[in-house]
């Protein structure tokens, strides 16, 4: 297997949690690495190669432009090592923008695709996760990008988690076809058609709504990028949200610490499953290579998690799966 | 006071629960009440008025030609009440779009009102409801109708929590005014202008993005009706969620349940704060007139909050201060 090109100075916490995570990966998965980056901030790679790159795009960066003026910034030289065959996946914590647009240009679209979609897996605790997508790369977008996501969410599904036949269904404000935007009523009548599904084996379920995202009724939920970033960050705020106000109540009485002694272990797994370092980060699908990415207050554990993911993709041929998927 | 009038064959759970939930505001609120449909269906009413009307508009009824044929439908005889100054405000717990509709034709829009929205009120413990709108009425949006939903929104706040300068946000995908759709770009820019403010007394925050919906971060937060009714379902869908994971946790072992015995009666707080009947349901503004929309799940708990939302809007003269907040 080629290695997996990591952008080492993405993350709001540096480049040591990101080398951290890369060597646990490199331990445990035994997956070949490439660290993408400045070499003397990296520290110690225990061995792990170091592929140069002089700059890098800020968070706070223009992304269109840092992508075009910063030709040797690690996440463009991360989707290079790609494209170039040196390497097999790319994986960033840096600028979701940047890790787009570098990803778009270097890599570029598989046939038939017209504009990538990021991916985002919810956990679905007892079951497989809601892939949801596009979680965030395109504000605006026609019926027929929607039947790509469908199409490519579908595939994704089928090889990352197994699923012969993934449900899935379009984000309305109802169940019945009428609901919804227009381009969600003309994005519904074409994904009725069977031939639409011929390449990924998925099935269509019809619209779906909100409170269907953390349930087992759907595998893939597909949306533009507007309404897939709003929904993302309601559902981070909704637990967060849980988290602080049950907590407070625990914390509120010494009999209510006694008993949480026993509750917060038992409660534990749970709280696990729900954290977004815990599932290795949205994938951005439609580019001709896997590039992942991963929330930018990535920890340790993140990158490890996101390196398995890129592991899991390259190992199913993702890639192959998602262009027969849109097949034209 | 002018009576409110209330849609008595509305609500999934029959006219009973809704004569339940009249009779008990009607004893506690003190205020005076019109019940408006089947009068051999509605049992002991107590002795609240009744307002005959022979027809109802089902949920599944096809609600523009429901609204315009069944026109001795009860809730668009409830609306004719409120047009008619025989009644104060109308609280409907059926169908949605027939009680929007109803009340769009019988009672109008306020002047310089493209078109009503429907506001939802979030619980935040601890703090004011934050005020989302459209939570469903208009799936596609201008930005002058994003414009006026704010207006009415700060206006809304201002009048039902007394915050003085209501903190209104734009729902989108990052908090730079060049984040979202073109729609929310040019929105953002038009709320900018200190005389969009002048007749609500709020201020614009900017963008906000979903997961400052349940913070004290901002007091009134403005989206379409498609990104407002996919939030509202995700939100519930992620409440529920949480509730059951943590409930099958609690029951999980016997020391479990032990402990939850001390923490679920701390906890009931929080649950019935979060709890959509103890909220009385979502209110149309830009009609010329109250309109409550309850949960169509509505209990009689519902529909007692919703009279006493529908009575603090007639006393605090909300219709007059939706006029004002978008006056031309």
């Amino acid at each position: 297997m080629l290695p997996i090109a990591i952008d080492a100075m993405g993350g709001d916490r540096g480049p040591a949690e990101i080398v951290a995570g890369a060597r646990r990966a490199a331990a445990e998965l035994g997956v070949p690495l490439l660290l993408v980056g400045r070499p003397e901030e990296l520290g110690d790679t225990g061995g792990i190669e170091v592929l140069p790159a002089t700059e890098v795009i800020e968070m706070t960066d223009d992304v269109a432009s840092g992508v075009r003026r910063k030709k040797d910034a690690s996440v463009v030289r991360a989707a290079e090592a790609v494209r170039d065959g040196r390497a097999s996946a790319m994986v960033s914590a840096g600028n979701t923008g940047a890790a787009m647009g570098s990803a778009l240009l270097r890599m570029g679209r598989l046939p038939g695709v017209t504009r990538p979609a990021i991916a985002t897996p919810l956990p679905v605790p007892g079951s497989t996760p809601t892939v949801l997508l596009d979680a965030g790369a395109n504000a605006e977008c026609t019926a027929e990008m929607l039947v790509q996501f469908a199409q490519m969410g579908a595939a994704f599904a089928a090889g990352r988690y197994g699923i012969e036949h993934p449900r899935t269904g379009l984000l309305s404000i109802g169940e019945e076809a009428g609901k919804g935007t227009g381009v969600v009523k003309e994005a519904n009548a074409a994904l009725q058609k069977a031939e639409v599904w011929a390449g990924s084996g998925g099935t269509f379920v019809g619209n779906v709504e909100g409170r269907d995202l953390l349930t087992d009724r759907v595998d893939v939920v597909v949306t533009d990028g507007f309404t897939g970033n709003v929904v993302l960050k309601t559902l981070e705020g909704a637990m967060t949200f849980m988290r602080d106000a049950i907590f407070k109540v625990m914390m509120s009485t010494p009999e209510a610490i006694e008993a949480s002694q026993v509750l917060v272990p038992l409660l534990m797994p749970l709280v696990r499953e729900m954290d977004p370092d815990s599932y290795g980060g949205a994938l951005l699908l439609g580019v001709d290579g896997v590039c992942i990415i991963s929330h930018g207050a990535s920890s340790a554990d993140a990158v490890f998690n996101a390196v398995g993911v890129a592991k899991d993709m390259v190992d199913g041929g993702l890639v192959d799966r998602l262009r027969q998927s849109v097949k034209v």
